[in-house]
């Protein structure tokens, strides 16, 4: 299959995945419809990233410079730039709906939200720059740097976020350490694919690369979509009981 | 009157427009501060891109390609990209004071304000690609998504803000109404005249397109805004007037 | 000292005056552990910026137009767009940060946090329009806008907040005045270096603006983010001290 087919099949995906998202998640409290929404809509962002690559239009042509970094045949390469700006959207999205589902009943942590969101924007906008640098020291600068704003975002969710989910319910721990995990082992796999791809050492080619990516990002967006929908249910199902059964109400303000 | 007289024109409304409705709206409570700014802010973001246009910072010329969409003549036409930035930031806003005068009392439903917004942002960027595309199947369809956004929108105002707002006062669902429906209304004439633009079809000129937009986009920004503040004061009128006779504080958190 | 030496002696200064800010930063309350978020991550997003300066990627070479606003000789001026970016980023984070110190306890007027972020990410636009024109005229109209934004910001300042900070405690206003006479006063300098620089009149050289803007984004970002944390952790102190005094929690939800 070639680059532009995959391309092609992940807008299909992502489209579906998310009208799945949308259809089977539910909306029975204002969190609950929050983080339907978040999921529904992150692989939607996407479709329209894979869409424009797929067209031709999320992509320039770099020369690749003499004593560059790419280790593969070619004078050139494609940079899919419509990558970035869907992570750019798309992965603070996800980090607020993670934050979210840390925090379900007690006191929002802005601080967490705010350091994570910034940490992750300074992630995937060091990475385009990595993306985009010819000149090799510069370029791997930018990819150090990238590294080093994902042990914080990390950081947050290993430890500000977890400290505050402590302070939760059974199964909302049991949802955030799992969705955590998830996330945290999914989300590794992304700097060695682009270190390999084009963008970095080119010992992949083109369609590798593609091919690398749409599995993690069908993984870190539409798997993990329904899954966390799921559970989020779930946890809903026990907010509204315990509300039916007791007078204290367990309800929470979004 | 030429494009540029007409793009000076419409700097001088949006400058006027802004700078009134910061004047006459009042800023008794938080929510009505933040409605009078939301509105006052909203015509003055668009005297800038307006600004732009008229001194040609915010337009490139593109050349037509032979199979182009376009039907008039011409081998390049000139796109005011300097609208899709405009709209990035003024819609957003006008849909975030929508969704507050939506739920004025009763609890803020964030997943409603996050989709709408994020479908917006969809809407707006698309419609970008949309105007800046040359090969024709690929510019459609930018534009069908776009619509489909569109209808993202249209769905969170009549459908989920729409059921927060039966829960609230009457003069508060009147005012909902009102703005939901004159909002829809303007805004659904964008589409049709950017159809048939120089971005779309080109079936109008360049001046006809752009007089066709300012009337819409004083209409959306200007008046909406001016309509908005008025109703909103009367609605902080009431909440004000029933706090000092009651001890029950209507006062919203804003 | 040549530019480039310069720009990476700032890279070096933000990134030891952010992490130290992470450092010395409490974390004991929500409100506290967002200020230590938003203060030491504003000068690791400058070091970025000023890495791509000291690379020359945050730069582009443009002509000098025949006519151009420029004193100076040469045909062509370096335009460090980074730095636009820069602030686009940084300057809303530390208005929020000074929202927050202002409004500590009492209710938070969103109308005002809204309003001062929007004048001043317009003052950031519309300074990066002024740095990249060409043509005089509308250089200097630009740059009025800009400034005219940049009192729009002050109006914030000095009116709406001030007013929300009067109802709080002692220590709390004496906080929110300096922060605010020492934001206001370093603010002050930089329409005047820009006046005067490459993007402007060009009267200084190249390596004078950029010492020049160093000097006030150091004093701006590093020592009053310092500052800022620092006078926070005595505020927190107190609220901290007198929740275990009295029953009433002073906590402030985030």
């Amino acid at each position: 299959m070639s680059s532009q087919a995959w391309l092609w099949l992940t807008t299909v995906i992502m489209t579906l995945g998310g009208l799945g998202i949308l259809l089977v998640g539910k909306r029975r409290t204002p969190t609950e419809e929050l983080q339907t929404v978040l999921h529904g809509i992150v692989p939607i962002i996407a479709a329209c990233s894979y869409f424009a690559m797929a067209v031709g239009q999320g992509a320039v042509t770099l020369p690749i410079l003499p004593g560059a970094a790419a280790a593969s045949v070619g004078d050139t390469r494609i940079f899919y730039f419509a990558r970035y700006i869907d992570w750019f959207f798309t992965t603070p999205l996800l980090l607020v709906s993670l934050a979210i589902s840390a925090m379900h009943a007690g006191p929002k942590r802005s601080g967490a939200i705010t350091g994570i969101v910034l940490a992750d924007v300074m992630m995937i906008v060091t990475a385009l720059f990595f993306g985009w640098s010819e000149i090799p020291e510069f370029k791997w600068i930018w990819f150090a740097i990238s590294c080093v704003a994902f042990l914080g975002v990390y950081y947050v969710i290993w430890v500000s976020l977890m400290e505050a989910n402590k302070l939760e319910r059974d199964d909302v721990q049991t949802h955030y350490r799992r969705s955590a995990l998830f996330l945290s082992v999914v989300w590794f796999i992304y700097p060695f694919v682009l270190l390999v791809s084009p963008d970095g050492l080119y010992a992949i080619g083109d369609t590798a690369a593609i091919v690398g990516i749409l599995v993690i990002d069908t993984l870190a967006k539409v798997v993990y979509g329904f899954m966390a929908v799921a559970a989020d249910g779930r946890i809903t199902e026990r907010d509204l009981a315990s509300r039916t059964t007791t007078t204290s109400t367990t309800r929470v303000a979004a």
